[in-house]
């Protein structure tokens, strides 16, 4: 089952994928069932009783019409990894330990819907607004000390992600802090994919597109931790509620081919040490985050308004 | 003005002190008020009219009587500052930016309110969980990119935090992640004092004590970076909310008198480099944050259930 919550007339509404271009509305399935993705994960057996309601509907409405809106309202908690690809390791010099998932927060105001906007801070604030292609997870079963085998009963499904960085921030101290927290500048989507239906995590891949060009492309296999041992890490010392968001991590970049002189353009980085392959986003481009198998996360970058324009 | 979070046979309300024993029901007062801070702070001069309400106010209800509630109910933001006091990045050893402040984030799950317990992981889990007594910061008008000679006016008011840590975990990894957010293992409160009331924060000091020994003490002007500066360095990327929260970092531990048997004993601390007048809270203890002029916020510790009791 494929979840997105749009706006029907400005009022939060889920939909359930009756094909790749239709949806059925679940207020029009069933009147009882929640509207927002929170409160269905929120609701015991909630997923089940949508798709009783949803089996063999037909959809009336199409999804390219549809006002894409936050996949969550209000998590919890929206969890990160850092670190958790060797690729990304290796390209950024940096260590990790190997025992523990390196993790962080972000706040809910730092993401925007599937299609809207993200917001490239003005040039003389930061330079480096960089795409983060990642697996998403989504909890649906709360849960303290989940063994590792039991981990993923408790997740009720996957989107893609992108956990946009603002790098100059992330840099200014230990703790990356407003660097991960910029707002408007990560997204998460464009569906749920229920978790009978995504399978095996380590069985797909993950891929990153700036302006059509492929910039990171790696099979989810390729994680220093797995999902299992992330939610196993977690319940150890906090209780992992419906609604809560793990971003698993960033991939390496792609080497850049011959001919791609944004790719190979390392002056134009902001970065001690340079990586062949990684873009910057700007205002003009587009920024899409496929899950192979679950679906594609696009969103365009507008820019900033100048500081004095801002209040 | 002291407003407090209670609540009223299960229903949260707030609460106005009316002397340091006494507080009249908001809701008594104006019935068309918010009954939680998080409303009150969103409405338009809600704090200006609730002065108004309470002008001339006698508080028929008992300050002793009242279950506290969290004083906030879901800020969009908890903020908090690592490594903020000269004498705590001495003691650590650590190394901070002196441009920069270190920021990083808790959620909402891992704070009890005033009075309620605070949760020691099982030995087995952690042993090093430490109280942090620090100047928590209440903000109570929207803005981004504030100035730093307006950003006081962006300030509700004033609380004491327990930004209580779980030391194993934080050094886990980079960065601090799960160990700044052990569910129930800090505390904020016990209620907030108007800005207006409180005056400069640099003019006030912070004294932790656990079990009634005093364990930091510092001026609050000790901090590296101010109030104001946190305030103007968020909103450069952050649109601060009213409601949203900014613990300004703890103080270095005091040196134990030479009969404090607790306060002298290294070998009880689980860390690289002992502190002398650390002491880890434990099951059984009572830990105090006072913000002088404020009050006191006071917690007990109580233990985590062994693994086998929880699911």
């Amino acid at each position: 089952m494929r979840i997105i919550s749009y706006l029907d007339g400005g009022t939060p509404s889920l939909g359930v994928l009756t094909s790749d271009t239709t949806f059925a509305a679940v207020h029009e399935l069933d009147s009882k069932l929640p509207r927002t993705l929170d409160a269905l994960l929120a609701k015991k057996k909630g997923l089940a009783k949508l798709a009783d309601a949803a089996k063999g509907a037909t959809g009336k409405h199409k999804l390219a019409d549809a006002k894409l809106a936050m996949l969550l309202q209000q998590p919890h908690a929206f969890w990160a990894l850092a670190l958790n690809f060797k690729t990304h390791i290796q390209e950024t010099g940096l260590t990790t330990s190997d025992v523990h998932p390196q993790i962080f927060l972000r706040v809910p105001w730092s993401f925007v819907p599937p299609n809207a906007p993200l917001v490239a801070p003005p040039p003389d604030v930061a330079r480096a607004f960089d795409y983060e292609g990642e697996l998403a997870v989504v909890i649906g079963k709360s849960g303290r000390h989940i063994p590792i085998e039991r981990a993923l009963e408790h997740v009720a499904g996957y989107c893609a992600c992108n956990e946009g960085s603002v790098r100059e921030f992330q840099r200014h101290n230990r703790q990356f802090g407003l660097g991960k927290n910029f707002e408007h500048s990560g997204s998460y989507g464009p569906w749920l994919m229920t978790a009978d239906e995504f399978g095996d995590p380590a069985t797909h891949s993950l891929i990153t597109r700036l302006n059509g060009v492929v910039r990171q492309q790696a099979p989810l296999d390729d994680m220093l931790f797995s999902v299992a041992q992330v939610i196993n890490y977690l319940s150890v010392g906090y209780t992992l509620q419906p609604g809560d968001v793990i971003a698993m991590g960033t991939s390496g970049a792609l080497p850049p081919a011959p001919d791609d002189a944004a790719g190979n353009d390392l002056s134009a980085q902001v970065r001690k040490n340079p990586i062949p392959g990684t873009v910057h986003m700007k205002a003009g481009d587009t920024v899409e985050v496929e899950i192979t198998g679950l679906g594609v996360l696009r969103n365009p970058i507008v820019a900033d308004l100048p500081n004095e324009y801002r209040h």
